[in-house]
């Protein structure tokens, strides 16, 4: 694609008399003397001088020098996105149902849906219009997959589950399986609740590889619009997690948990169970959240503080052998000790 | 259900003339006005003023005011579990064998047994009466799976896995994979230790969507009966957990520990591996094991101490910018910096 | 095996009089009297006493005293690795090519493959010789899996991952599922960006138990020669792993990380992204690495540091309740409080 096409495509600034062809996208390590790349991380801004690319996506504000043209634009991450789609297609799975599938009775199926080898389908199951299923998916009986939805290989939607549209399962996502409820008898052994709820999962929302998110005992398990889990993440059953919140990677959420809107909790971070995070509470990764937290906060640590905080706590906790030796001199000049 | 006729199922006492409906089970902020709630945990005491519900289960210890009829029982928590089984059924798998269902040879089959569609199972498996293996399940060869187990769908049991009676595995269980064991040798590589060992597990034992827990080197990984393990718990090869105790989400067992019966491990929590936590210990979330802990232990923290004085470490861990200042004060005062 | 016989394979000095017939091999406390055990951690030393085994393998720098005879070796966990070999067949998949497989258009396969029921294999998918690949995987288009590769049921190779040469997968592992990136917008929702990237794997890597390592955007997350990846580690989009490095259970490897080679991350390690860990790094358990690191460092703790210092730190913690009095002491008899 020309360059001064591709500026005008990303609604870019660049230099009108450049005119080569570009051909890819790369990282500012990687990319070719023909590809586009991206400045958003002001950290890199050093790896400028010595990357090969056509131009360099970067915003307004940029003030720093680069051998390589710079293409300026509000937003340069969402607009390398945007390239990124201009010369990679997204993969699109077979047309149609495949032999293998086996489909139940009274299962809805939308048009133009994709249905991979060796998927199984429970009764009374509906599939919007424009969904892929990969092969290995188990969809159970009366699940709903709202239009537009990918799944990938071996994802998992449990009874009942209604996933909203445009919803993306990667593999290995678990949808609905049961919370961790267990009444305690007498002699020490437990009595398994019947896990009787559901999951709703609104729309456009990611779950990643390997992510669980266990029905309720009773009533809903509870996802967002937006939100995208990451990754090896367990969300606990009866928990309602808010809209557009980002849940990274080995985080786990306890179980009747509410998490709003906004929020981000970094990877392996954690709530116990029956408490409030408010809207647009940042969360460092391995915060351990273990009391209700009010909205905007910026927090970390086990339990959790205000982030400033606890990094500083974490810089005078490295300073404690050196603390106790100062102790020691005061108690000594004194004769404490 | 008759309320009169669902007190006396429960074993509980309600005030004798009520005679409304009940058609249903919900939590304190979503019964309806014929449904039945509890409380067990007194944190909710206040949410009753709210409720909606027809009754609610109570200990026979509650002396609140509560806005709903009371419905008093031992233990309200185990009478909640049994009244949702009153009105939810437990969805019953297709009885007998799927077509697709690929069986190996010397297969034993117990009687009324429902096997899904696309399952694997290996030579010389065996299989007890009244198991039930849903859709995309592997069983390899030589496993054995105890009466009246239950498996979910992407299940997998490994070569000479053993099973007890009542077993469940959520979807994406792993039971049997090989462990983490590898030689060094002289240059840096690592020479991978064939693990010819098993996993045994006892009879009423849960794993959670994509547990894995590895098989021995030699010899047997054991879980003991009753215990319950949350999704994405890691157990080390040739590790023992005993019986009747509760792993939570996302904790890590290394190799070689042993795990003593009634244990609670709460979310996140690990263990180095070779040594031994004793029956009925505590460990709150998060706590990193590195030594043996006695029996009867509350403990948090990593490396652990009590779970006390944990809590009090981190209090005043979040002083140490107040200690340091106190600190510099007596050494002005003294003359010190 | 005679004993003698097995000394000679093993390369291992045993007293020439023996002549009993070894049958096994079993850990210090299991080996029954005809079996070989070892002991390469002096830790466990004290279960000599009481071992039952027929020989034990011990290194030449051992003096203590044992019931059983000794068999010296250079490295007596590896000569304990090759032992089992010889009394435990490796499983064997069945040869062939299983009727119920779905294999894609323009599939290379090489000799003497072996691909097991229900597998399916995308478009243009190259598999090298004497590749083993259990029920229920799925191989993407365009994938590559290099000759003497092991693929346990239920591992995914997305589009266009290569695997090198007999590398392991272990049961639910996702090679080349999609990177977490997502651009922020104006409104608060994410806009996804499309992962374009791949996933390379180097020869003999071993990826355990529902390990998701995730493609890279654009570029390639690298996992290199050697590396052991274990149960329910998550590696990033766009990160490097370099060779012969231990990832153990439950770690987290942010995206566009970079790891050196011979590095040790214990369980539930962490790092947030962006940053360099230097070759033969040692990272105790749980540590969170948050800035680049050197080469050799044995690090612990979050953030990271030296892990003596971070010993001490702890035990320093553990003390702080009693620094603070001691603090309160020293102010009293200054009358400052």
């Amino acid at each position: 694609m020309q360059i001064q096409a591709l500026a005008k495509f990303l609604n870019a600034q660049v230099d009108p008399t450049l005119s080569e062809e570009i051909t890819g996208v790369g990282t500012l390590e990687e990319a070719k003397a023909s590809e586009l790349t991206f400045l958003s991380n002001p950290k890199y801004i050093s790896k400028l001088k010595d990357a090969q690319a056509a131009a360099v996506l970067v915003n307004p504000a940029f003030t720093g020098k680069s051998a390589v043209p710079l293409m300026v634009v509000e937003d340069p991450y969402l607009a390398f996105a945007k390239a990124i789609e201009l010369f990679h297609a997204k993969p699109t799975p077979p047309a149609g149902i495949h032999p293998t599938a086996v489909l139940g009775q009274e299962v809805v199926l939308g048009e133009n849906v994709s249905i991979g080898a060796y998927v199984v389908i429970g009764d009374r199951v509906q599939i919007g219009n424009d969904v892929s299923i990969h092969p290995h998916c188990m969809i159970y009986d009366q699940a709903v997959i709202g239009a537009g939805s990918l799944l990938h290989s071996h994802a998992v939607v449990r009874e009942s589950v209604q996933l909203g549209q445009r919803v993306i399962l990667q593999n290995g996502a678990v949808i609905g399986s049961d919370g961790y409820g267990f009444a305690p008898l007498k002699d020490g052994s437990f009595y398994k609740i019947l896990q009787a709820g559901t999951v709703v999962i609104g729309d456009d929302v990611e779950v990643q590889a390997h992510a669980a998110i266990d029905r309720a005992t009773i009533g809903t398990t509870k996802v967002g619009q937006g939100t995208k889990i990451d990754n090896l993440v367990q969300v606990g059953h009866g928990s309602t997690i808010g809209k557009h919140s980002l849940l990274c990677a080995l985080t786990g959420i306890a179980g009747s948990t509410q998490i709003g809107n906004h929020v981000i909790l970094a990877g392996q971070a954690g709530t116990t169970g029956h408490l409030q995070v408010g809207d647009r509470v940042v969360a460092a990764a391995r915060t351990g959240i273990s009391q209700s937290v009010p909205p905007g906060k910026q927090i970390g640590g086990f339990p959790e503080v205000e982030h400033k905080l606890w990094l500083r706590m974490m810089t005078q906790l490295k300073n404690l052998p050196q603390i106790v030796q100062r102790l020691r001199k005061v108690e000594q000049k004194l004769g404490i000790r």
